[in-house]
């Protein structure tokens, strides 16, 4: 399909009484329905599952990490194949992160300036220097429908001055970005400023002043917790551009998806329904459960109850506990394609509630129903360095703050 | 579905000018068309791929092993599930094996006697004892359509004396095996004697004395070769009673199936094609390839242009290739089901080639283009140790005559 710029976004429906927007993104390859989620695609495949079976489930878009794939299998080849569409054969749209988050929060980083960032491979070794300019090569090489700017996400706690620092650095590195941007995909800003009020203002009005076809709050998800995430929310919304998508970048539970919609948020992507089900979590209509939990040791019935899913309509949940307690690739399989399956008809929930005017009562009853009955049985694990972690699979374990100091010191 | 027994095998066609049978098994869960090739599942799940994946290949039988699933999740959890058909949602044929294969080759047997085998669970070391009415208890209460006899497979090397006293020990338990055996299965005698040939003729007519449905090869690919695996079948076959279906247990590559089909064997199973597909080793009409092997890095094309599965039909050579040095799930997955998928299209036109009456013609075909073009970039990592292995996947590492010491010990 030949490259439609720039991006197409229809507000088809805005819900009465909260900020939640119904809309339609019309990209390259395809049209995707908001809000939306996106499965994280980090190394060109959303771990534990098939293109295939995404499309089975109604997604409309996934994410691809420029971090990885530029040191895994390369640019040059993806873009030798056709672009990454072609070389993972996945025809919907994509978007691809600037990779920003990924260097920021590495062990190796050996030099920061102002032009970019000098950082090691975790494949061999080798030494990349990204800079705004080779960023915005690189996710034209792998041809996502949407791209987005190199920034530098902001570590949770982060004292002030450094934050108002790293934010200028993104809003130059944003007008770098932009200028070297490939005119034929959807350009993204992103909003940084850490918990700082004012901060995030200033970021949101300097971003909604470029010309980009929508807008991204970065900087969320890094262990700032629940209420200091949705406050950065609701500083950042009432200076976007009412027009362009809002794009909450490594965003969340169910709870936290619900809430930023109500924000007026369009966009998601976040790791935890494909890690937490390749750990055995799995998302139900009465909340999260460890299906290794020996109470599942007889449940000769489904997961969940109310749910369709290819897992749900097939398999028992002791069967499933029995295919974690054996390691069995097969529950890997199962547990990601319900919780995405999960996910996916939150979205389509969540969309039909505000065609429907009725958003606030879903919202009530859906969580009444997800916390009333809930036994968390395992909260997320480390659920800081979850989010933190987000779209950086295999990153090295260890502390955000130790990078920082490197960061410094180089 | 109602139990049907005894089982029906009817023999469609002989190919003229070789051993090789056309047949056709009518089982309690459905038909199997012979020559057959049985994926192992070995803990209630054939590796990496699912059970609606399997019939999509046109899988009509699968292996499960009573042993693994007699440790996990025990067989009265399986009869409380309505059976392993009901607990796995396999509602095709099923072979469970004896579990003699895997006790047998376990590093803490306790004790052996005539009486059986008490064994330490490598789950959680604690202690069991495998008698031949145990087994068939199990694997009555496990459900399959075909049940084993318990027998002592013999390793290799193994002298005289000790190959003739497994034989007779084996001879002994099949008589066992068929008094306790459940009249609702049907039941397969094990024809044992190692390498020596008088042993295997005297097997072969002690097995076909009893009142079984089936009879199978056994203590074959435990490392002695393909030669010695071929004389065995030689010498076994001629004592087989026509009418039964002859079972060659754990082989093997495509050469092997097709050299043991036209010496008459109608039913194999292997763990080949499910290993090698994990660690990166596929099938192909050119034989078989690595594919982290540099040279498929920029093989935009499929594994093998003739291959029209899910994986050639979807996805290229330096997609998978990309998977694998990522370990993502998905190269596992796509690898499994190319292998399965390749292994399924074998046996399907040995079958219409035996029923047209073409198997040699086909053999020597599939051959030269198989072993023509061959570049085998890696062999069967320790292909002796696999074929021991088989059935037997999470079995500790260690030789199997140092289990041998143990047992005479015992």
């Amino acid at each position: 399909m030949a490259y439609q710029k720039p991006l197409r976004f229809d507000i088809l429906a805005k819900d009465p009484s909260t900020g939640a927007r119904r809309g339609r993104l019309y990209l390259a390859h395809g049209i995707v329905e908001t809000p939306v989620f996106m499965p994280v695609g980090t190394q060109g495949t959303v771990k534990a599952t098939s293109q295939e079976e995404l499309v089975e489930m109604g997604y409309q878009i996934i994410l691809g990490n420029t971090y990885h794939l530029y040191l895994r299998p390369g640019p040059d080849l993806v873009a030798e194949a056709g672009g990454l569409h072609s070389f993972i054969n996945w025809q919907r749209p994509i978007l691809t992160d600037s990779g920003g988050f990924q260097v920021f929060s590495l062990e190796h980083i050996r030099k920061i300036g102002e032009d970019g960032v000098v950082f090691r491979s975790y494949v061999d070794g080798s030494y990349h220097e990204f800079t705004p300019e080779k960023v915005m090569q690189v996710q034209s090489q792998l041809g996502a429908d949407i791209v987005m700017a190199f920034d530098e996400c902001a570590p949770y706690p982060c004292d002030y001055d450094y934050a108002r620092s790293a934010m200028e650095r993104t809003h130059k590195w944003a007008e770098r970005s932009l200028a070297a941007r490939d005119p034929k995909q959807s350009f993204f800003g992103i909003v940084q400023g850490s918990v700082y009020r004012d901060l995030r203002i200033e970021s949101a009005q300097f971003v909604s002043s470029l010309d980009t076809d929508g807008i991204a709050i970065g900087g969320v998800s890094v262990g700032e917790g629940k209420e200091l995430m949705m406050k950065a929310v609701e500083w950042v919304v009432p200076y976007l551009p009412e027009e362009k998508p809002r794009y909450l970048m490594g965003v969340g539970t169910p709870e936290d998806i619900l809430d930023a919609v109500v924000r007026g948020v369009d966009m998601f992507d976040c790791v935890l329904p494909t890690r937490l089900g390749r750990s055995g979590s799995l998302y139900t209509s009465l909340g999260r459960i460890n299906i290794k939990n020996a109470r599942f040791t007889r449940q000769f019935a489904p997961v969940d109850p109310e749910c369709d899913c290819w897992c749900c309509r097939n398999y028992t949940a002791a069967y499933l506990r029995h295919l974690y307690m054996c390691d069995e690739i097969l529950a890997a399989r199962l547990a990601t394609y319900h919780n995405l399956y999960f996910y996916a008809r939150l979205m389509e929930n969540i969309r039909k509630a505000i065609d429907e005017g009725r958003l606030v009562d879903f919202r009530e009853e859906f969580l009444a129903k997800y916390k009333a009955q809930l036994v968390v049985e395992t909260e997320i694990p480390n659920e800081d360095e979850t989010r933190r972690e987000n779209n950086n699979e295999p990153r090295a374990k260890r502390s955000y703050a130790g990078a920082r100091k490197t960061q410094r010191k180089g």
